[in-house]
């Protein structure tokens, strides 16, 4: 059995549940996987995470260019992350003819097509299961077992510290500060938790998904997105009485002009298998012409189950490798399908609003809404005091440019104060 | 591009699904996924099924063997289902140096390491995926993305017409003989339902899985098996007031006395990821050492979702026929664990007792559990008139040899009617 020699670059915290899976499982692998697999170098701009390795000092490495430049080596772990350093090792490794296994989101959300060339032209393969819901295996299926179909539908729980502090708010009716104070505290969330909060995290995620799902390259620059910043429990409260759940969905949907794809919060059936994915947990809910409604669950961060995706790419290369048998499935973007404008969209919208409490506002707004052809399937006045009244609207469907530009035009009304919240309502 | 050739022997509702997918999506699997699919032979006991089929009078067989016979035919696709003609045909196929794919869960399950050998001695592929949860991929998951794992727990509701008739009882109060009408009317369940209502189909895809997970061999005949014939609504009444959902499960855990395997009623908590899948759906829940908790969930059944998984499988094998790289995981039974005794199985067990309503009764039983060993967390009698009462009784965590023996004893007491349900509670 041929052996197949490891370069891990970033010794973080999934670095270090891989080369714990290592320790673990390589006599598993030898016997159930056929494989025989060696980390052989390591690199990581900080020294101190050498002790968790068992190599000597001479396969530890400050610079990764080590890694790349051995000649032994046929598989290289990129755990960096981000588009910068990241992206250097990767195309130095496709270029230097070894394979890749790869957890960044950003660099294939962003330089994909790039990064599937350069593996192309060698020949070696680029996995990346690990860039999106942690240890889910959705790219794989995507990829393989669903092939098949012609998907209409990806979307997604693919951030958990978010679904964790809508949860929380849901559940315990505590208020966006205090959930991202506690998600922080928990290690849920970043000091800076911009990438998260702001939905940019799962752009990344769902341009990946649709890039596979659909044949056609969407990166993350095509992705709209709205964060959760301005949910309050109370929107999540109105929503429940209406037989909705909020969650970040990150969704991307085939049709016939183009791709619809976005990142907002959304209301979503409670009945409705995403309704229920609750805390960390992260869901891809796929849909095919052939295999109806599909849905994968676990856990979408975490160092076990990120290394976990990790090392299924590197036994899934390293058969490859030993059967000489690299490049089965390289980059499956053979369309070329445009990505819809947002302003296309149709459906459901529902918005908070704050209002100064006076005659005439309810008619006034609803002049508004009717006149860009918006029609309003309920509205709830839940207060009305000194400070004003809070009014909130649930449309039919709608164009979402139809609504914005009504927001905008009452959002200058003089009574308006603030538009709280516009979340889209989706009756999958 | 090298055309593959096809032979499809079965032409039911999943081989119908199989050539609408391959009519309408050959083009697809050219320019997405590389392969040039052709299907060049038939073969049905009933000639009316050709009708549906594009192909000439002499590529349409009423006989199997013309299909294994032609040389040209790369991959053949079984579909007759069952031990006897489906055996041979595989059998065939994989000793002619075809690759073969098959939704065969009672062959795989019953001949699974005789089939095996066949394709490893050709250096051949044999492919099952459609063989458990219809169209969910679990079988690619499991031998490739979660490969790295040890998985622990692989348990699944993976029967659709059982978990329609528990959806329908749980929901709507129905007793069991009026769903069983409701699913055989609906075409859920066939006219002899033996194998959906006892269990059996749940134990051959178990048998699968846990083969797969565990890494060893484990056949139908291994899997002790309860239906649900004797559940009432009553119970899944009980259940719901206790907090638990009732599903036939398919259950099996690695551990360290051997692989305990099993498919009975099950309580399960209601906020566990398997109580809130209703309906004909399935799921499979599968934990692992560094993956944690993950679910695949999804149609079970139906000709479209079975399809989509037997056109995943082919497409699959003609990859690696196109690339020719054949048997790139053939088995991956290559540990011999042991099969527990159920009788060694530690849970917690609801009994539901029917009784004469006498003094002394409640002593009685509870002397006979004690004497055994088996500790009482709860007891509830609901009704006690002129033709007896009904006590239900939930125990602590006991093992499975202990409250049998009780219950021998207790169904001999003069006062015992009957032994009503008995349902084994995972607090999982």
């Amino acid at each position: 059995m041929r052996t197949v020699h490891i370069g891990l670059i970033g010794l973080g915290t999934v670095g270090a549940g891989v080369t714990q899976i290592l320790a673990q499982h390589a006599g598993h692998f030898r016997t159930r996987a056929g494989v025989d697999l060696k980390l052989s170098r390591v690199a990581d701009r900080n020294e101190a995470c050498f002790s968790a390795v068992d190599l000597p000092a001479d396969r530890c490495h400050t610079d990764w260019r080590p890694v790349i430049e051995d000649p032994e080596i046929d598989i290289v772990i990129e755990l960096i992350g981000g588009t910068g350093v990241a992206r250097d090792v990767v195309i130095a490794a496709l270029d230097a003819g070894k394979s890749v296994v790869t957890a960044n989101k950003a660099l294939m959300a962003t330089a994909g097509k790039e990064v599937m060339d350069h593996a192309a032209a060698r020949g070696v393969d680029i996995a990346f299961e690990a860039s999106v819901g942690g240890g889910i295996p959705i790219i794989g299926p995507l990829k393989h077992s669903l092939t098949s179909n012609e998907i209409t539908s990806v979307m997604g729980i693919v951030n958990g510290t978010t679904n964790y502090m809508l949860t929380r708010m849901a559940q315990d009716g505590l208020d966006y500060d205090t959930v991202l104070a506690e998600a922080q505290a928990k290690g849920y969330a970043e000091a800076d938790p911009t990438a998260d909060v702001d939905g940019l995290d799962a752009a990344a995620k769902i341009a990946i998904l649709a890039s596979i799902a659909f044949n056609s390259r969407v990166v993350m620059d095509d992705v709209p997105v709205e964060g959760i910043r301005s949910l309050t429990s109370s929107d999540i409260d109105y929503a429940s009485d209406m037989g909705y759940a909020v969650k970040l969905l990150a969704i991307a949907n085939r049709t016939d002009s183009g791709v619809d794809i976005r990142v907002h919060p959304t209301m979503i059936p409670v009945d409705h298998p995403l309704a229920g994915v609750n805390g960390v947990y992260n869901a891809i809910y796929v849909v095919g012409d052939a295999v109806g409604e599909t849905m994968f669950f676990g856990e979408g961060a975490g160092s076990g189950a990120a290394a976990s995706a990790v090392m299924g790419d590197v036994i899934e290369v390293a058969r490859h490798i030993s059967q000489d048998c690299l490049g089965i499935v390289g980059c499956t973007c053979t369309d070329e399908l445009p990505v819809r404008d947002i302003a296309d969209l149709t459906t459901g919208y529902y918005v908070r609003l704050l209002v100064s409490d006076e005659p005439g506002v309810l008619a006034s707004v609803a002049t508004i809404f009717g006149h860009h052809g918006v029609s309003i399937a309920s509205v709830i006045q839940k207060y009305a005091d000194e400070t004003g009244a809070e009014i909130v609207y649930v449309t039919h469907e709608a164009s979402e440019g139809a609504v914005r530009a009504a927001l905008a035009e009452i959002e200058a009304l003089d009574v308006t104060s603030a538009i709280g919240a516009v979340i889209r309502v989706e009756d999958l």
